[in-house]
């Protein structure tokens, strides 16, 4: 029966060359040379059976492709280069190759738009559940990171796209928005940046929360797919609250133009009670008033 | 209930310091500067609940210490100078806080001997059993790195101590040999090395591969907690494919001292027939003629 050793062999086979890559996968360790212009990012994000995709119904192939744009998209949100990815699998019992090798032509198409090679990782089997997790490192390649702790009094916040009901398709299919960011981080003054994977309400409270500032909603674009949804939640409630669009929400002191993004709102010109109880992230209701925006979406509880 | 977001506070307060760190976990990404006289080494590995340990026996702490330790390995096997951690843990619905505290403690505490901190990570839960995927960044400091690819013939072949049986315990509980690995590298010319994590029947089979070189085995350490097994296997054939001794195995043409590695065998003199059935290992029979050494352990069949 074909085991590990082959589906390195075949991984092997596919490597794409990179001139900072000294050493690729098949040994302990990838070697890369690191340009001394450049600072070294780096994140690991992880897809699960069942929580991030349906083996049932999603394909291998865009499996593989949602696992490295979940880490793509954390790129996106520092106005980082991508330059290299490592792959760990745990895959069920009887998987078998060819499912293997589709889940990894997938992870590999979708770093390869961005000249991402797989440089390494590990694969084992169990009687589980599948498991894929992406480690990404990027390069500041001349555009300073941008962070989540920037955002200052009177910033405008925006998003780049209309928001939820990303469950009905999008989270699987979603393009990480790299050149945007990266064209957003050289032409204008962006203070804070956060790619939206964990929904509006909870990603804009981070930002609140490591800026030390306030925000105020007052114009969420809605995404035109939920419109139809019949769950008894608005399509307000969905841009608020659900999770995965992988639009970017950052704030910046200038006017953006409404072909790069959309307005959704500004950061608090008084600097907030520094208090847990007090909330952070305010939405302007529909006789003009300001109520508390509670984070409500994906905290997985543990 | 206390979730995801508890556990990532819980873990910024548990960060220790580095200089090469200017953005810790907290942020989409961490960022480093890294120095320009070190290369960048980066491996993945995860361990898998019913592979890699048993929770029902195994305490979060001694997994934590594994799941680390496993990567630290990686480094030592390239003579490398561990840098930095990210984690990513899969872990079952409700395990609650103070278990993932514990295997985090347990990764931190492997990794703070090797001045290592964890700098990242990604946590989900979901209704499957537990993964940990441990990331490693790794600097050369002054040590060119070695691979598995440069043993030549007539090389003597090491092993850093006995072998077999650690399944019995030592499995969980070994340490990285990152110390040892480094002195060997600076102070013998060592041509190849890899740490046993798969047999020494599959891993010299790695090296000789990489290599293109044959070896012969005659002499083999037999770890002393094999004799009390009573499996139907000789002690000989646990120390050769048994897996997961975290020695190091490693090639020189130079004598080195016994005090710091075991003389198992030699590379042979002329170079392989390149087929793949051809054995590339042999080993040194009772009646002193060499039979081909089949690597058997621990390949998970996909």
């Amino acid at each position: 029966m074909p085991g590990e050793f082959d589906f390195i062999s075949w991984i092997r086979s596919q490597q794409s060359a990179s001139k900072s890559v000294l050493l690729p996968a098949g040994d302990d360790l990838a070697i890369l040379k690191w340009s001394p212009d450049d600072l070294l990012l780096v994140g690991v994000d992880q897809v699960l059976d069942g929580v991030h995709f349906d083996s049932s119904v999603h394909a291998p192939r865009a499996i593989g492709r949602k696992a490295m744009n979940r880490n793509l998209s954390d790129c996106a949100a520092m106005a980082a280069l991508p330059a290299a990815a490592l792959v760990s699998i745990a895959a069920p019992h009887g998987i078998g190759q060819e499912y293997l090798q589709e889940l990894y032509l997938g992870i590999k198409e979708a770093g390869d738009k961005f000249n991402c090679p797989i440089i390494g990782g590990d694969t084992a089997s169990w009687p589980n559940k599948l498991a894929a997790t992406v480690t990404i490192l990027a390069r500041s390649a001349g555009v300073t990171p941008v962070t989540r702790s920037g955002a200052k009094p009177g910033d405008v916040i925006y998003v780049t796209g209309p928001l939820g009901g990303s469950i009905l398709g999008r989270h699987m299919t979603f393009e990480p928005k790299i050149e945007l960011a990266r064209r957003l981080a050289q032409t204008y003054p962006i203070t804070s940046m956060i790619d939206l994977s964990d929904g509006l309400s909870r990603d804009l409270q981070q930002i609140c929360r490591e800026s030390n500032v306030s925000a105020l909603l007052n114009l969420v674009p809605v995404h035109e797919e939920i419109e139809m949804r019949r769950d008894g939640h608005s399509p307000l409630e969905h841009a608020l609250h659900d999770g995965e669009d992988y639009e970017l929400l950052f704030t910046s002191p200038d006017l953006i133009p409404t072909d790069l993004a959309i307005r959704i709102g500004q950061i608090g010109l008084e600097p907030p009670a520094i208090s847990r109880t007090v909330p952070r992230v305010w939405i302007q209701g529909p006789s003009g008033q300001s109520v508390p925006l509670e984070p409500k979406a994906w905290e997985h509880p543990l």
